[in-house]
């Protein structure tokens, strides 16, 4: 089955605001076996929302859109909506008792955005919102269904789980659609293409497959669409075992799984903590590791050293090897991860040392020159990294390489 | 004037990437006076892509499209674009040469993915690609222009900057707009909408008003179209100047200013320096200040204290405090906010300490309870956050209530 995805908001259109929603939707969406074959981003302007919505429910038979219902004065979505479905407003009492409610915990009178934040089209089924006050409509007309959410990601996300989701696999047969992704890393996509020309040619007819670069890393997607969910599973399991065949060294980890996520399971799994020192990565790394749920196990903490000083005084880097060698060298970044090691008490430490730019750079080390060690019972290692001129994407590859240096030795 | 965008890849409709290209490409289009009336993320399939792009041209007198470009055969784009513009694909030696050169580099041969990339549509100009093989396409037909470009976002982002933004304004007469974001934070959008109506309903007949909600803080933007650059500033800068007397204290910043990006502007002009002492932020605070280029002027550096160990042996938090009021309190929060100022030897230090969870909550800490500390020459602040259950939405606020702290303690 096909849905398409409709986005509302000036913001969106002027740049302003990146559209997480959409991709979060139609990853819920291809879960429950419905994939996403559209999604569109248009303005707050009441002509724009209903030719979009008639385009999309002639294509497709759910429409699911975010968006526009805000109290304020720039949201027009329901009040068109109702319009076009031919619906007419009415209040729905408790939704006027929950905004009542929500107001009230924090000592704020009614004003007359949340009365109006309280009617609904008399014709649309209502699926509550959890964490906010405008509900999602779901609305029927001809076979077709349009449902209608805010746009705040996390109240979006609670009325998906909550509901809608229920709601759509109740109300629609749908097929089972199986995605494997592989993450790979140290091959480039057009050499990788090359490497898998053979295998690639000899998939099953009617599997996909996807490469998905980004910085550090090629994702290889396989899909298939069918009616038995286990054969299908069985189908894609068989070609990704010959695919490690032919990549014995460069996966790193399935389905979209972070590295950050790949190392918090081998930490676990082996009862191991680790600390991180960190210069040029200023932090991102210990961000990495404890967005994770749980990371309190097996993280104890970080030295975000990007003056000298620190370095020298809290982490004992040799002063002298400071001044011989510079900041961003072998020498420095190695007794960084020994530092960290110590300091932390932990079991295992990442350093990172280089020139993330844009400016910085010298001759003998251009911007974008890193090193990065890690610690360990067995001693240190460290590498070096000639990486970029973008200072973001420095900070992240520079951060994912020394993961995998970690993942690596976890892994023997 | 408007355009339309185009993104392509089956790997956005499955919600495996989020479309960052597109906020970034209306952002610029439209700080050169056009404006985005559709985007439109479509997959890798030869009749959607020709479907879409004939109603796009349709609309709009400019189609910016990115995707589908790689060596790969899951990429079809070009190919398509040659055959609907009527044109033959013919090698182009330049960026055959180009290629070449670029995996000489690395020791790689060219395969024939290579050499496919270095084939071009006869009849399209070529904007040069410095980050990648696969260059920029635009084409023209019936007065209308698409342009078409690689999905890497660093690579889109080079061929707008270096040489496509510059052919779009010289090929055009665009009208100027003007648009201004006020950051405001410490009001929730009802109430400040509900301040603002009088203001709201007395702007110029033209401008338009929207309320840009995010975790902890609401951005106002206006936004005028016009031929008079100048004039159309004044407009906004007088509408300002009324609502700065509306909100004496809320407005933190201007312009999509983040609040990291304000206290740096802040520290430099003091000179001053920073460092942090994160808990429940994880580093994340550290990673925010990090982002911005220069930053080493005005950081030295962080501890993260995720253990208490690391609490009390670096940041010199009190055992016993620990024991009595738990790592979540004004006590610990205090401490450590001092003892990072004195450890990394700033005049300003930052500490947060919190259960950002979705576990580890109790009775009288439930998960969002946060403590936030602000260290300087006056002393030690706190404060304490009742936020939220979402994990990263608590890191997110956390961070950013610290940093309105320091913000609001430079600005006095």
């Amino acid at each position: 089955m096909q849905a398409e995805i409709i986005t509302i908001g000036d913001e969106i259109l002027i740049g302003q605001v990146v559209d997480t929603n959409s991709a979060w939707m139609a990853k819920e969406l291809n879960k429950n076996g419905i994939s996403v074959s559209k999604i569109t981003s248009i303005s707050d302007q009441a002509d724009d929302i209903v030719n979009t919505i008639k385009a999309a429910m002639n294509r497709a038979p759910l429409v699911l859109m975010t968006g526009g219902l805000g109290p304020t004065n720039d949201d027009i979505t329901k009040k068109t909506l109702s319009d076009y479905f031919g619906m007419c407003l009415i209040q729905d009492d408790e939704l006027y008792r929950k905004i009542q409610d929500r107001l009230a915990k924090y000592g704020i009178p009614m004003n007359r955005f949340n009365c109006e934040q309280a009617l609904v089209p008399d014709g649309a089924k209502i699926i509550p919102n959890n964490f906010g006050s405008a509900p999602c409509m779901w609305f029927e007309k001809d076979n077709r269904v349009l449902a209608s959410m805010p746009g705040v990601p996390f109240e979006m996300k609670g009325i998906m789980q909550n509901g809608l989701i229920e709601r759509i696999k109740s109300h629609f047969a749908t097929p089972e659609i199986v995605h494997k992704t592989i993450m790979t890393e140290g091959i480039g996509e057009s050499v990788l293409a090359d490497m898998l020309t053979d295998w690639e040619e000899n998939l099953p007819k009617d599997m996909k497959l996807a490469y998905l670069p980004s910085p550090g890393k090629v994702r290889l997607r396989l899909s298939i669409t069918g009616n038995d969910k286990d054969e299908l599973k069985q189908m894609v399991q068989l070609e990704v075992e010959k695919l490690q065949k032919i990549l014995p060294d460069n996966i790193f980890a399935y389905d979209d799984t972070a590295i950050e996520e790949r190392v918090a399971e081998l930490l676990l799994a082996k009862n191991k903590t680790i600390g991180t020192a960190e210069s040029c990565t200023g932090g991102y790394i210990a961000h990495l590791i404890t967005s994770n749920v749980g990371s309190s196990a097996y993280f104890k903490g970080s030295v975000v050293s990007y003056s000298n000083e620190i370095k020298e005084n809290v982490l004992g880097v040799n002063a002298k090897d400071l001044e011989v060698h510079g900041a961003v060298s072998k020498e420095v970044v190695e007794q960084m991860a020994l530092g960290a090691k110590r300091v932390l008490s932990t079991d295992y430490a990442l350093a990172t040392s280089g020139i993330a730019g844009p400016d910085g750079g010298t001759d003998e080390k251009p911007v974008g020159t890193v090193w990065i060690a890690l610690a360990g019972d067995f001693g240190v290692k460290s590498e070096k990294l000639e990486l970029y001129k973008v200072r973001e994407r420095n900070i992240k590859i520079s951060a994912f390489r020394v993961l995998n240096l970690l993942r690596k030795e976890l892994e023997k």
